[in-house]
């Protein structure tokens, strides 16, 4: 494993998304070993969906034993320092924030690489970039991230088109990269921020008769 | 893509799924966006989970962008003309009825297309049949179509024995197909219509004292 | 299918699969057709996720009709001497854990097979091991046997590690297999038995103010 940009991602994202998946596990009191699975499945989730549905197996984490160890080194700590966390949901939502705009350019990029239409990319950008942290919440019994008020996988679906138009431009893979995951990071923080949502569509109750 | 009678079918059975899909969103007033995550997971889920296990990898919607716009379209459709669609639950049971109808005699094409055993094949139908509606159901947080009362799997397997046995008589592909979907929508419509249902069977309460 | 030892765990395991997911489904009052769903998926899951993601497609079930049979014939008998099994609970808990057993060892071996690290090998394991149990719990609406008190996946994981250990100092094959399986077993017997658990991290409430 050669230390380009690229790989420095996506071991910042596997960081991310293990503490992520860490604290939600210690929230819910879950044991010594619920803890280490969450982190793993959280941490993996995306990248193994991406490479599963791309044909690219044994997925990454088979191939390459960087992620297991870096996983269980990063849930240690978590559990350590756990109590220097303060604000945990804040924090949770910090590292699950970094996970998602990372996983998604890095979905992405194997999409190009695996010559997927440009719009093909974008989805499985989003779906490396969310399932991750789905699986963790309803492992965790929460409803997942992805149908709560905030915009979640939008931010994915913007930031996997700004990367795909960049990249139809040929400006440098390093710069798209770095761009593209601060986009989804902002326009995550920036919807939390000032409660941006988008529109709802009822039914209108009275031709429901059922 | 050519345009064969397999093809055909299996377009409509993903509109129909789409769909489906949009309304449970709408039903379950989710916003803009989770209403294109759900007609998505929904038209494609079956598919997804045939090819995977198959090993038809990049699954079917990633090589062939049709799909993805296909249900973009539908979804905006459903959205624009949801007031119009009267008696939604009504609605939502025809056009997962219809999918399921196709998606099942999709799957077991495609399982004698790469050989395996007719058994295997209606498993397989089954599977790609109903998959997309128990996603669809669990992202929506209902209780998954495939458990509740109405026989829902079993219309797919009747479907599926129907197409192994008009396959050996050699009766023509597109007979088969139309016949097939047309007998899995036609016990579904029927089992609901007359309240048909399996047997259960209970284990007695005194022979259970833990 | 050769008659060796690794095939005969495997139906093993199949069996003792199927035969407690029928038992949770009866449990759960599904009808014959949802008995026989949750067998099936309780019975292949664990290996449909093992070969899924190593990219042995199409998977071993399809491969190999002797599965679809096995698990048919199983239910049907678990469903004819229902009655005769008392303790329904302690039943459903022995399969589960013979199950478990038996597939954690079988998942190690086919990674070794396919030449994966060692620690990738016990993780493979687990989930083989695990997966089955899991998805039956959520489609039967239990919380996932694995997030429960008893120390369930670390047992997978013992095992695994005893498996690596004895592999590397060329132990034979089938006393591996055996001695691997019984310590699966014998961990998750002892832990349910002497209440054994793995120590909780909670975090401190007054430094969670949100």
């Amino acid at each position: 494993m050669e230390l380009n940009l690229f790989n420095i991602l996506d071991i910042l994202g596997t960081v991310a998304f293990a503490i992520s998946g860490a604290l939600a596990a210690m929230d819910r009191r879950l044991d010594l070993f619920g803890i280490f699975i969450i982190a793993f499945v959280t941490a993996i989730g995306g990248g193994t969906l991406r490479d599963t549905l791309i044909g690219n197996t044994p997925v990454t984490w088979m191939e390459n034993t960087i992620y297991i160890y870096l996983i269980g080194v990063v849930t240690i700590l978590a559990i350590i320092f756990r109590n220097q966390i303060f604000y945990l949901k804040k924090s949770l939502f910090l590292f699950d924030t970094i996970g998602l705009g990372i996983f998604t350019i890095t979905g992405v990029e194997i999409g190009l690489q695996n010559n997927l239409a440009a719009i093909i990319c974008v989805a499985l950008g989003a779906m490396t970039g969310t399932f991750g942290g789905v699986i963790r919440d309803i492992l965790c019994n929460e409803i997942p991230v992805i149908f709560r008020k905030e915009i979640y996988a939008t931010a994915c679906i913007l930031g996997g088109l700004v990367f795909i138009i960049m990249h139809s431009l040929s400006v440098p893979r390093d710069i798209i990269y770095l761009t593209t995951t601060l986009i989804v990071i902002a326009i995550r923080l920036a919807v939390v921020k000032w409660h941006i949502s988008l529109p709802y569509f009822y039914i209108s109750n009275n031709q429901k008769p059922d």
